[in-house]
């Protein structure tokens, strides 16, 4: 399971303050458990980690059989509608094994027509999905997509399209019922940033060749772990670390990984952070950094500028070969000393240097720790955050299940496109 | 040349305020140009722009002598020893014409083990990029890229190694000396996140294909253009725009481009900024997005979150086959009002109207545009984002040209893994 370091947070928040503040955060995680309060609506993500086996069962099939089928995948969506496939696919998976390809999540010419470009000659398949069927950016690249498969003139081309949609309205499912192409349902309870453990996220993830019962099975049992009500709760801990550090003018929050195969993965929580949280004129800034790439970016601005950032250690370690420090014998660089090491004992002590500089350069931070960047791991990481966003936002009285702010750029722009009807 | 228009931000400063502070804006300008002030041994890079062509020349002559004889470039450096390298040759060049890798900016065993499997049967070039030859990340990637040269068993591996390094001293250029490998300067009065127009930016470009010359024209007009003292100076505008918001309490800097491959571009200029103006106890978190990507992520916080973010919009365009939304019959997804039209302008669309949105939603907001993404044109944008922060830097009394608390992790790792002498 996940481990808490509480590192130098006992310098910001007083013991007075955490007990003051833990029955807030146990009734927020009371009133998520008893699925009461604001947007209370949306809390389906809770039941996601126990869908039942069969359920899993035909993601698995479908995606073997999209493995046996074709070249790769492209998963078209946008947000939440790829954001956790992905983290999970880099986090988990090998390149080379089954590609898997991003579409429809930008509106770039050149991004396209790369893509489309590689996939010319390649029988690909197509995994969209859209609640409405109708976002943009996932609409446009559908439409590309299909035009590529018309020109390449399979006979069974609409075995290569997946859509994972609303269970009864939108243009997805219509089209499916029209052509006949597998669909998966998005739970209506579910929003967007909370539906990697819905097929949203777990058909990519099957298709990749991710066991998804066992990122399931993790994500149950963070479940269970993190919604009991005992103060060495680590989830609450950190909720209301945050919540509480906000107060006291901490404006950012960065999640720090030195794993870059957990890049995307910091990508997928700056959504869910940031859009459940960024409301009613509150929320903290949610950034993240790369190490040791970023300390040499912004490793001084953590050590020496505005004491304003709350930095959140993600420290896992992933099963490889490992590489090691070769000896050499006229030694110019001076790293002989480090010989015969592997990078990742070298790795691990650059986490503990950066943290004790950090700590020393008085920021605020604590780490949270994997063993192992596994699948069940990564479902525990999925729940452990969702659980502690929404802890924190019901502690600010915000509702973390919506995004009203999301549809303000759209609607301007279809304006702008003088989309009919707007 | 770069065009600003400046959104919003009269409603958050006023003339009176720009008319009181240009003084001293100026000053800072003129400072920088007459070398004078704190730091003010490190302005080397005002010179880059100007080096003679000899120089230039001797660059791409190595570069097209590389992709002759080898078949991809690994740059080997960190933080300022391959950013701008990357976010030219990301801006710029087309992945497939000649593959440029990096290495050595991190300690993970995954993505170096990755790359050396890459790279295990081609004739690879290794460029590698460090003052002292001693940064750790830096020398030990070195490491196992000769190691894996010297098993290819290659008779002529001397020439595939380029240094670049300091140009009297250093692991670096004991070595050149010793085998005779290629090696270029870093200018002693450049630091790292200042030196894109020196050989550590120009050589990685000059391989990848590049035309530096053109970059660095663009450079040197740039210079001309932002070092004039007149009050339409936009490199002063928006460096005095970021240095009063920082005193109304904005905390963020939020970089934004509608270009995917912008996206390199913003991690240079996090380093740039953060790392000249992240000290004291000051200075603007810089962050970045890539939209409409992170308007599905970050888009809410935006709208409607905490008010400390100041939104700088990097607005460009990159001729290339524009594709077009196709028309169908059918027309499920809505989406026939936009058929015909191209994704360039549909981007545009989209770019008004987040900035129109973000307006409405009480952020300052700005923009800088170029008119595409040329060498001429990421030449300018280096010099002006220099000079910018050289600028607000200079105002708020720091030396932008240190980085102190880069050492504090090192120092404290070193410790850690008990390096002789420490």
């Amino acid at each position: 399971m996940i481990t808490l370091d509480p590192g130098n947070i006992s310098d910001y928040i007083s013991d007075s303050e955490v007990e003051e503040s833990l029955p807030g955060a146990i009734r927020a995680l009371d009133s998520l458990v008893n699925r009461k309060g604001r947007g209370s609506e949306m809390l389906g993500w809770l039941d996601l980690p126990s869908v039942p086996a069969e359920s899993t069962g035909r993601l698995e099939e479908e995606g073997e059989r999209v493995r046996e089928e074709c070249d790769c995948l492209v998963v078209t969506g946008i947000g939440g509608s790829y954001l956790g496939a992905r983290a999970a696919i880099e986090a988990l998976c090998e390149e080379a094994e089954f590609p898997v390809y991003f579409a429809g999540n930008n509106l770039s010419s050149l991004y396209h027509s790369r893509l489309l470009h590689k996939l010319q000659d390649r029988r690909f398949a197509v995994c969209v999905i859209s609640k409405s069927g109708t976002t943009t950016e996932t609409a446009i690249a559908f439409r590309l997509l299909k035009e590529l498969i018309r020109e390449q003139d399979d006979p069974r081309s609409s075995e290569r399209i997946i859509a994972i949609t609303d269970p009864r309205k939108g243009a997805l499912r219509k089209l499916a019922e029209e052509i006949g192409i597998t669909v998966f349902d998005i739970p209506r309870d579910v929003g967007g940033r909370f539906s990697i453990l819905s097929p949203v996220g777990l058909l990519p993830c099957a298709v990749a060749g991710i066991p998804v019962e066992e990122m399931l099975e993790g994500a149950a049992d963070a479940l269970e772990e993190y919604t009991r009500k005992a103060d060495s709760n680590i989830m609450l801990l950190y909720a209301l670390t945050r919540h509480l550090l906000q107060a006291k003018g901490i404006a950012v929050e960065v999640l720090s990984t030195f794993q870059p195969e957990m890049n995307q993965f910091c990508e997928w929580w700056k959504q869910l952070a940031g859009e459940s949280e960024g409301k009613e004129g509150g929320g903290l800034f949610p950034a993240s950094t790369v190490m040791t790439t970023d300390l040499h970016s912004l490793g001084q601005l953590l050590q020496e500028g505005r004491r304003n950032i709350l930095e959140t250690f993600l420290i896992s370690n992933k099963p490889c070969r490992e590489l090691i420090v070769p000896e050499e014998e006229e030694n110019l660089d001076n790293l002989n000393y480090l010989a015969g090491k592997s990078l990742g004992q070298i790795n691990r002590k650059a986490y503990e240097g950066t943290r004790d500089a950090h700590i020393s350069g008085k920021i605020p931070v604590l780490s949270l720790e994997i063993p192992s960047i596994t699948p069940r791991a990564m479902g525990e990481l999925f729940i452990f955050f969702e659980l502690a966003v929404s802890v924190s936002g019901r502690m600010a009285g915000i509702n973390p299940f919506d995004q009203p702010g999301v549809e303000e750029y759209k609607k301007r722009m279809f304006r702008l496109l003088e989309k009919p009807g707007v």
